[in-house]
């Protein structure tokens, strides 16, 4: 995390420095996590333990395409953009050493508005509240006026050598699971784009825009959406048994990152649909298909012994892994209508 | 670096997939420099050697803030995003493990327009030449679809333990040094902007903006500000001699950034103006306060002995580390008409 410059006018004014000042302040210089120097510098340093790799991920977060600032508060929005670092550690079986923020911000979203704290203050807010309960400190970044709002955010988390669970290791008649409930950050988020929908043009065209009101009777059904919680704890667990053959992490949907899974394994899958742990207001098609739910999709041999739960998340086996079928589909959905293929209905940009 | 989708229509298509695919082609799965895994997991593994600490920095560069695609050559612009990252690694003597990009791009520069490569593929082309000429491989990112051009650059370096050259360690009596040439960023950038200026309108408004063509006599001039060359091989000699107390890279020219040595190292300095290696084609102001030159600026005590080139480039003695003078010009600039003092004139976003 550099400024640009460095003479007065720091404190009062709302500047690159009073931002990387306040990020300075509210963030360790050092910790136990490996960090052993943060923001100030070149670059941060960081010290894995005797035995230990590093994992290393990188995640973008751009408005209009990951999130709206007339959809999401400030708050939701930096937990978000770490919570996908977070999760792609999760499913690594890493633990978190370090994170890093780069953040390019419209100059509207740095101010103060009268007594209200500027955007980038309750960005930071969200951000640095899951940052804390994972104990990952933000070690450094860059941060730059931009007429977009960008946020990408780096995680370095740290594994024994060789142990890392990878997409690659699922392997004909393996077991297949998944942590938690599937489905409800896309019940959520088309709640939210229903909330939003119905707010009056006047408010959307404010210079700062505003997210609508949640009523208090929706507020559980859009807390997968907006503030969903990385497994982190229990991707540690797993690596730490050495019970998962392979996982990674649920950000683009079932469908998608199941085939993420078989492809890297070289193998094929088939998911009983009556097994899925369906989110409660969640639709089936939200459970195979919605994205950003980072519950982990986890393999294991059939021998080995999984708790019902992990660390209070629950864990539902869903299916199991099958040898590549030549001509047939990768992925099989067991339904009361008899099989059917499962095809990836995930999103690819550009595309 | 994930990809969003894995169906059908991979290879030929223009998606994000395409891309990813391209880039996973031509960057290595592992290498010499400590990768152990790179792109296609939810994250790349790296394996620093036994003692060592790593060194992490992001550097974000966003069009029309740290480049112009009506400026830059799409290769230019690949390569200056790397060369920030590099740069901070010189700064701190780490060596190059491992680049990280992530990029969000508007979906023309994603296209390949007739015969002419895409955009994409050619800012490839510059950010890899450079990183193959530092033995650096891209191990992973992100990529999305944005209506601006971002890039975020993250490189890990590998430094022995506690031997890292940091910000804080000049001493009043320390000599201050400067690899190579000042000024000359500055002074191609002046001479790109004059260029630009005459371009014809029609050619400004294509849909894909184009970088006015360099006449051959030009070309050299313009060398420092599109290809800056960051000083690793010298960053990492310094480091293993442990003859620098104290060093950074000049990324905001050296008025700003000699102050964050100041600051960080709680000392004041001089900087004989007589003495400074202006740049062919600089100005003195510009090589004081020109940023992005990206050569190191580090200090030695003064029984340190120096070699006049490091690696085939140029080091300079340009002044000393003094005790700090409540009250006085943190740094002060002499000159043929006596002292002056010298406020950094580099930019703050923001403010």
């Amino acid at each position: 995390m550099r400024s640009k410059k460095t003479d007065s006018g720091t404190a009062a004014g709302q500047g690159e420095l009073a931002i990387l000042l306040e990020i300075r302040r509210r963030t360790a210089r050092a910790s136990q996590s490996g960090l052993r120097l943060g923001i100030g510098d070149d670059c941060a340093l960081l010290a894995p333990r005797p035995g230990e790799e590093l994992a290393v991920t990188t995640d973008l977060s751009i408005a209009g395409r990951h999130f709206r600032l007339d959809w999401h508060s400030p708050e939701a929005i930096g937990h978000r953009a770490l919570a996908r670092g977070l999760s792609d550690l999760a499913a690594m079986g890493a633990r978190p050493v370090a994170a890093f923020l780069s953040l390019g911000l419209p100059r509207p979203l740095t101010l103060a508005h009268g007594r209200k704290p500027a955007w980038v203050g309750r960005f930071l807010d969200g951000l640095l509240a899951l940052a804390a309960a994972h104990k990952t400190p933000l070690a450094g970044g860059d941060l730059a006026e931009s007429p977009l709002a960008v946020a990408d955010i780096v995680l370095v988390g740290a594994v024994p050598c060789g142990r890392a669970l990878l997409r690659s290791g699922a392997r004909p008649g393996h077991l297949l699971y998944v942590t938690g409930a599937l489905g409800g950050a896309a019940a959520g988020l088309a709640c939210l784009a229903e909330l939003a929908g119905k707010q009056k043009p006047a408010q959307t065209q404010s210079p700062l825009p505003q997210p609508p009101a949640i009523p208090k009777k929706l507020a559980a059904l859009l807390v997968p959406h907006l503030y969903p919680q990385p497994r982190n704890a229990q991707g540690l667990w797993l690596q730490r048994r050495g019970l998962a053959s392979a996982a990674l992490d649920l950000s683009d949907g079932l469908s998608t990152d199941l085939t993420h899974l078989c492809q890297e394994s070289g193998v094929a899958a088939e998911v009983d649909s009556a097994a899925l742990p369906q989110h409660s207001g969640a639709t089936l098609a939200q459970a195979l298909h919605g994205g950003e739910d980072y519950e982990l999709l986890f393999t294991a041999p059939a021998a080995a012994r999984l708790p019902r739960s992990i660390a209070g998340v629950p864990v539902t086996r869903i299916g199991r892994i099958l040898r590549p079928r030549p001509g047939q589909p990768q992925i099989t959905l067991l339904t009361a209508q008899g099989p059917q293929p499962l095809q990836p209905h995930g999103w690819e940009h550009f595309s």
